[in-house]
């Protein structure tokens, strides 16, 4: 499993994903699923995988030769727009489906996605969700945020928290609540948490952080979030029979 | 969908449950899922049906009608034990799979489960989840409570929450708010809620009550809930990136 997350405000994206994979509960890695395409004072592009760990590596892999061919060959590095961003995710996936699905149709279905956002120099922040068929949506105002693989457990803080107006660091807080809460029910979800939060015209990463087993803040914001819950707890009413 | 929980702590039991089924998105019920066997000072029996509405109604017509009978044949009145409950809640599980379970392999799957749980006289609580394949487990120090159907979006507070020492009022919040965690996130959970509180060695429920939409206490509970919480992430510390 996988948990990822991205989250658009006004002030800018922030991205974060687990590194736990696994076939099987034998069976389990340790990947980095945030990919990052910056070029300052141009373009910052991240990538947030989740699936088959073979198909979106090889998806990254169509991506990154196509940055280096470069020429006419359409790449992340010449795209206009984030919306041309996406759509070459998208062909990218759909390339390797069409290389790799019918192999796997025995065992499970090609499922590479991927969460994509990110600016270019005169263009707005875009935040999209690409799905394994290649199609997308994109992050608006009613639903500023995208989770993909074990999206359960961390969904009720995010929607209680986080609005489009919710500054950075406050929703910083909240997407690592969101890993705590859904690292502690689900195993396959696991450590170091890869964040990044991007500021709206900045057109370069300032914040990126990796957050290890032990991270002595990761553990702070834990406790704190449990005695303060607990304490709501407290001074909620009593129901009356 | 259904969400249905059932705690065990040391003062007693928190049964819960919703009351929608559905059948598609365009075909929606309302049924009560709590069942209660009672007789003051002898014994107080809880069931909490999930799955298909057919199955689970099937099972409690079977139990419902062998109390009836009575005499020789094994009913929830005449069981000692609340693990002789289970098993006989168990067997009606089974005996309605033999009945009905072919004629659904084309839909889906026999899938009528339970979580049963109360007190016989001179006979400690006990909380049970009983599947529908008519095996069953029981809650313990480690799990004190049991949920089915859409589990995952109330998980983290009761797990953050709930002990087998926590005071009943307090687990009713608990309970409560992850009613309104599940409701909020997913439409094939809703009001009204059955809420059932035990108290150990009462041997008669005393706790009893139907939270109907627009509940005046639920809807202040999930009101100090969301500033409670939004306080709390004021007040934890930020990230140095």
């Amino acid at each position: 499993m996988t948990y990822c997350i991205g989250v658009m405000m006004d002030q800018g994206i922030i991205f974060a994903s687990d590194s736990r994979t696994n076939a099987g509960m034998d069976n389990i890695g340790k990947f980095c699923k945030m990919t990052l395409f910056e070029r300052r004072g141009d373009r910052v592009i991240v990538l947030l995988s989740s699936g088959e760990l073979a198909g979106t590596q090889a998806v990254l892999g169509v991506l990154n030769q196509r940055c280096v061919a470069g020429g006419d060959v359409p790449n992340l590095w010449s795209a206009r727009t984030m919306f041309d961003v996406a759509r070459l995710v998208a062909d990218a996936v759909r390339d390797i489906e069409r290389r790799d699905g019918q192999y796997l149709q025995e065992c499970e279905a090609f499922n590479a996605s991927f969460i994509v956002g990110g600016q270019i120099r005169d263009e707005p922040v875009r935040l999209f969700r690409i799905y394994a068929e290649g199609n997308f949506i994109e992050a608006e105002e009613a639903t500023p945020y995208f989770q993909t693989g074990e999206t359960k457990y961390g969904k009720p803080i995010i929607d209680r928290v986080i609005t489009r107006h919710t500054p950075l660091p406050d929703a910083t807080k909240c997407v690592l609540v969101s890993f705590d809460l859904t690292m502690r029910s689900n195993l396959s979800v696991g450590m170091p948490i890869d964040l990044l939060c991007y500021e709206r015209d900045t057109l370069e990463v300032r914040m990126r952080r990796r957050l290890d087993p032990g991270d002595a803040y990761f553990t702070a914001l834990s406790r704190d979030w449990s005695e303060g819950t607990r304490n709501v707890f407290r001074q909620l009413p009593e129901l009356a029979w």
